[in-house]
């Protein structure tokens, strides 16, 4: 791993840079983004940067300006030139009374990430505990900011591949389909597009982007409450996110699913230029 | 701050110790217990290290044996001789294929918890976002685990100090009287102390401390459904936790309630030598 400064200083991940009191590092109190580098070029940064900034917002703090982010980028860029790879964008608030702790870490592509975008990924639909109308109704349950405080998104992961799974869909308390840990549901049905409304889940960059794309290319697209049973219906489902792409959900509580090899559609639309 | 390391050395809170790659720097992936020292004396020790291990085992990885975390402790009591401090005692799940990051931090007690322990705390009622039996069937949800992840009980404080109260009780979309962010919460009527059931709910190390002392004393004590209206027609409203101890509510959604007078009798409880 290499780490970037926003003074454009590289470091190595393995060289302490949290204080222990890091509001971070004591009560998850800080935000990120992930970031695919594909051939030197990251996509959809100044997304990213809106982002980070407006979940900083939610929890009450300011990162720094796009500017020092962009100086971060561009030292971890540096190390690996031309190529693929992710970046993380980390803003902590910081120990009390001192500023954010801010950092890009750069870090090869995972080899899964590229075997889910191909093979798909087994998933498990779990309960939330709770609808997302009534997190939206309740902001400080910040479900629509990106915050360091992932510990359950982690946890419903790896209750998932304790069951062989390899990721997870969760559903509210009022059985809609919200999304999965760390990335946005996107049905498929002929050339329609739907995901899940906003309410209590994450406004997804690379869903939006896709959105764009399959609107530009003549498909019709809707923000629609879903069921398990419209899952289960659908022509493909899939993860959409901004590491991993696409990858095509092939089975659904060990029920295995058709359509996946639509998922060389939705690539070829988030590759496809604007019009 | 003074932070202790498991090995017994002593270190400054200002110099950094957590990796950037530290998955508790990352995705608040850790647990914490906070511990309350009189005179040199941690309260129930055994206690909170049994529930930090507990936590940990909730979010699949392990901690050091409590030897190691007796090192650390007593490496930070070494540094306020027989005083009065809060311990922090953190671990993390550490960097990817590296041991869990340990510590211990010593602070003073801030002004702030003495004043609240004497004065009370004026309480907004917020909604959950979820009931605490739906979040209890979700195991996931980890909200019986004391975790880093602790963002959304930060931005709930927060939203309570912008409305000009000092303190959060988290009500479940079922109405029931859950917790406050950072303590359990407890009802007193003449000689009956009432807290809300462990469903979706973290097992406070005081309060079961309190109730124990109360039954030793004669008094009957229960952990029983409240609603907002049980909270109104009670004697006395109670915030419990490690290092305030008790706080009494003096008033709830801006409306004044009595009965703070009788934290003292908890206080007293809270000191009894066990029968």
């Amino acid at each position: 791993m290499v780490v970037g400064l926003l003074d454009g200083r590289v470091r190595s991940g393995a060289e302490p840079l949290l204080r222990p009191d890091d509001a971070g590092a004591m009560r998850g109190e800080g935000v990120f983004e992930t970031i695919l580098v594909q051939g030197g070029q990251p996509r959809d940064l100044p997304e990213h940067l809106a982002r980070l900034a407006k979940s900083a917002t939610m929890l009450d703090f300011q990162g720094p300006p796009d500017a020092d982010w962009l100086h971060g980028v561009h030292a971890v860029l540096g190390a690996f030139p031309g190529g693929d790879l992710v970046l993380r964008l980390v803003s902590t608030r910081g120990p009390a009374g001192a500023p954010p702790t801010c950092y890009v870490t750069g870090t090869p592509v995972p080899d899964e990430v590229l075997r889910q975008r191909v093979q798909g990924v087994a998933v498990l639909l779990l309960d939330r505990g709770f609808a997302g109308s009534d997190a939206a109704a309740a902001p400080w349950m910040l479900t629509s900011a990106k915050t360091l405080s992932y510990a359950v998104n982690m946890a419903a992961l790896r209750h998932a591949r304790s069951m062989g799974a390899d990721d997870v869909i969760f559903v509210g308390r009022d059985g809609a389909v919200m999304e999965a840990p760390t990335a946005t549901v996107v049905v498929v049905r002929d050339r329609t597009l739907v995901t899940p409304p906003l309410d209590g889940i994450l406004d997804g960059i690379t869903v939006v982007r896709l959105i764009r794309a399959a609107q530009d290319a003549g498909w019709a697209t809707a923000y629609e409450r879903l069921t398990p049973d419209d899952l289960s219906a659908a022509d493909g489902v899939f993860l959409v996110s901004s590491v991993r792409l696409v990858a095509p959900v092939t089975s659904i509580d060990e029920v295995p699913r058709p359509g996946a090899e639509r998922a060389g559609e939705l690539l070829d639309l988030l590759d496809a230029p604007p019009r």
